[in-house]
């Protein structure tokens, strides 16, 4: 099946049944080392870790730069299905993510730096042979509906609930 | 080391060069399937896909889910970094993340719905043999100082750039 022909069937499966449209994504985190963390998502497994420089042990990539891989991978495939969608030919997608992270945020030496990443890009390379303007409707689709750009440049509601147990080992 | 030896250690190497406060972060993401992507972070690696049921082969987690996979570890080991900054035990971390996506907006269906995810929900369990007042004094720490917290919550400027080849394979 081409990826156009799956957007066709979920286009049609969400005619018959709209609730089918929202996904429920759920993931485990689970801190196992010093730093380290192995996180689960549904049949899927991921190491995450610090590196040494900051007392970790640098077993897997940092939470920081799984955001930025999350980036890179949802523009590559963003670029993809829209491709398909749109009709165009395209034959190859490489983006590299970029972003400056200032320890003074996270260790709270400096209350005015923010934790997170600042100076993000993404630089991305598409390879075909359709003219550039064609090209130009699919990056003003790809920005408009790539889900973890939305993520990363609009603000997004997070609850929080803290349950304590007692139960050392 | 332990982890409040090397924030101290951090700490007085940027007292030393202030310019050491900031990491430069790279990651690249290649389009090497249909749907499927492999991410490359430093010497750590990651396989990003789309499930069968929109197209994708199944073969890694999708971009959404190492987003919120981001977000749970991050939780997770700043509660490390932070209940040993503050002089906490802190025995076991676990940090579920829930969210919904909803599809019409990544396929274009229907302009009103955002791409990204919405009810986004962290639920952590700590345990440990504190006082629960000490736990939340831990609790609002982390709230202020988690990295990809912040990336979720607050708008970040990401920067795009487009470079078009023609090499068709």
């Amino acid at each position: 099946m081409t990826v156009r022909a799956a957007v066709e069937a979920v286009r049609r499966s969400l005619e018959d049944d709209p609730a089918r449209a929202v996904a429920h994504l759920r993931t485990e985190a689970q801190l196992v080392g010093v730093t380290q963390v192995t996180v689960r998502m549904g049949s899927h497994e991921v190491t995450v870790d610090e590196p040494k420089s900051v007392g970790g042990t640098g077993a897997g990539a940092s939470p920081i730069q799984l955001a930025l891989a999350a980036l890179g991978s949802c523009q590559a495939i963003t670029y993809r299905y829209w491709a398909d969608i749109l009709g165009l030919r395209l034959d190859g997608v490489i983006v590299r993510v970029e972003g400056d992270v200032d320890l003074r945020g996270f260790f709270g030496f400096d209350p005015n730096v923010r934790p997170g990443v600042s100076a993000v890009k993404c630089l991305i390379t598409l390879e075909g042979p359709e003219d550039a303007d064609r090209y130009q409707k699919l990056i003003i689709a790809v920005d408009a509906h790539c889900p973890v750009l939305d993520i990363f440049t609009r603000p997004v509601h997070v609850e929080r609930h803290v349950k304590l147990t007692w139960g050392a080992a």
